[in-house]
């Protein structure tokens, strides 16, 4: 089946109108048509060829919403006409310790991301960025009634990669949670963490999204250019959901923490990051790490932000403005998400 | 009350005989006759000023053992004639949210260390190389019957640093522990995660002391001078504790942790350490730190040793071995801890 997409030609050239083939759908298959795709760094990173070699041309987007068009005759769980999602993995070996867990993100034997790798068949998957795609069931996320589509699409990589975190380590009522960084992982963390029942504070570069922030759902809002920051927050936090993925002085916010308190980076700095022994061992402190969340743990996220009427804040854009987007994107000059009206491809 | 010691004059100088002021009994203390003092690696570096100025002369010693020879009139739980310990801190604030969850060595207004410290009222501590020591009584713990008075003294630092974090991350049956370096720590890590019915992996530069490993009750044992332990190792363990108190190639332990595996540092090194953040997002693993225990923990420790009857291996030494002893523990060579027999101070 051939399907229109925008895809990178090569590593840094602009995305391009082009059609890829997307194979029959499988007895566990689901067809999806594709209404919204959502941007995320991760695609830009991709195609910039900032984690090496790709299997060119690529499509990006694994914020994908979209509508069931057919199903596989052993599919029970979706049927045609349901809204439906697929975030950053479309398949995993469903055997290992990992995945008979839940956590199908950790697969001991390579989890599939849902463009640029190859799929279990041999396949090269590609992403949201298209008209339609075809997706094991498994991984096929229900959009509960009641969240807008276009807004729910970032939930699918965005929310799921807070929220997991925030759940791990506990995130609630009487837990003082920071978040570093208020972009489009950011503002989808303070909205969780603040529906979770944690007192919630932004730790931004400047104020200059201070207002935002307060109304997304955080109790503070400080400057890390500041200094008195980190002496005024001293031993304060629980958890610190750090979303930036540029280098940051770790020890200065593992400083921030309260005893037993943990740093979790969702963001992947390219560089490595100086720990002293002694910002940890002082205080039982731990620096850890999280990558986005199972698929039961994303259909959990998924109801509980149409409980708590949560989606990302976006900026529906048409299939030509993707290149301007992702410069705006590298620019931090989005407020929060660009999504992809996919009808425009 | 003048008692007589073995104090370093001054940074790097030798320890010499010498004779300091205890105070005077009050109403919540104890008064102690020390019979042994365990040599800790601490020990070594205050004296030599690694660890920044200190108010010299410095008496050593946190790892004591002795005798109850006096109680002020407000002591309960401790009497004349018991055998009884204390480790690495003798106050604590008492009032702080850490003092009363038990953890007073993370006090949040500072703990007061064994020796080299400013107490509450003021003075400066002194630690066990030395013949009598007052303490306050909620600092002293009380040695179990059936363990060796010498052999238990290195239960107070060496013990404690390792058993909270085994505990508090969960070590037992089904999990697999390793423990990195077979020193004064490590063995006794390995003997308490083998009591606590972990499997047991000792991580050490060489195989030179396998069979001291395999004996102490490690089910298995790696070089890691050979690169292909870190191979064959790769995600295996649930915990792995850091003895080692130089720098290591942290990122290549992270590799050796299973997926939501911590490894904890509880030696200090000089050096920060580089952490890949993609070593900890790749499996959400942790990189924690942890200091010795807090009171009720370690008596708690002293009571599960005496059960399993567990103490450590020593070497016992007349005071004027303590210079000796210094040059040996720094060319790693005793198995496992120097004890100073305290009548022969």
């Amino acid at each position: 089946m051939q399907v229109n997409a925008y895809a990178a030609p090569k590593a840094g050239a602009p995305l391009a109108p082009t059609t890829i083939e997307r194979r029959e759908v499988g007895a566990n298959d689901v067809l999806i048509d594709i209404e919204y795709a959502g941007i995320c760094h991760s695609d830009i990173h991709t195609v910039n060829g900032d984690w090496g070699p790709q299997p060119f041309p690529v499509v990006p987007g694994h914020e994908i919403v979209g509508t069931v068009t057919e199903v596989g005759e052993a599919v029970t769980h979706h049927k045609v006409g349901d809204r439906v999602g697929v975030g950053c993995m479309v398949n995993a070996c469903r055997e290992c310790a990992s995945c008979l867990r839940g956590d199908e993100q950790y697969c001991l034997n390579g989890m599939i991301g849902t463009y640029a790798a190859t799929d279990r068949d041999g396949t090269t998957t590609q992403g949201g960025y298209s008209t339609r795609v075809v997706v094991d069931a498994n991984f096929v996320l229900s959009i509960p009634e009641g969240l807008d589509p276009a807004a729910a699409a970032p939930l699918l990589c965005a929310g799921i990669t807070t929220y997991t975190p925030l759940k791990h380590w506990d995130a609630g009522p009487g837990t003082k949670v920071a978040v570093v960084g208020l972009g489009g992982l950011g503002h989808m963390g303070v909205k969780i963490a603040h529906a979770l029942g944690a007192e919630v504070t932004v730790l931004s570069q400047s104020l200059k999204k201070q207002e935002d922030g307060l109304r997304l759902g955080a109790d503070h809002y400080y400057a890390t250019s500041d200094p008195d920051t980190f002496e005024a927050l001293a031993g304060s936090f629980d958890l610190i959901i750090n979303t930036v993925s540029a280098g940051i002085d770790v020890n200065a916010y593992l400083g921030l923490l309260a005893v037993d308190g943990t740093l979790v980076n969702v963001g992947a700095p390219p560089e490595p990051l100086p720990v002293n022994a002694m910002s940890l061992i002082g205080a039982r402190r731990s620096f850890a790490g999280s990558m986005i969340g199972g698929i039961a743990i994303t259909q959990e996220m998924l109801d509980f932000c149409a409980e708590h009427g949560i989606t990302s804040e976006v900026e529906v854009i048409a299939a030509d403005q993707i290149n301007e987007a992702y410069e705006r994107v590298l620019a931090s000059d989005v407020r929060y998400r660009f999504v992809i009206d996919t009808s425009t491809i």
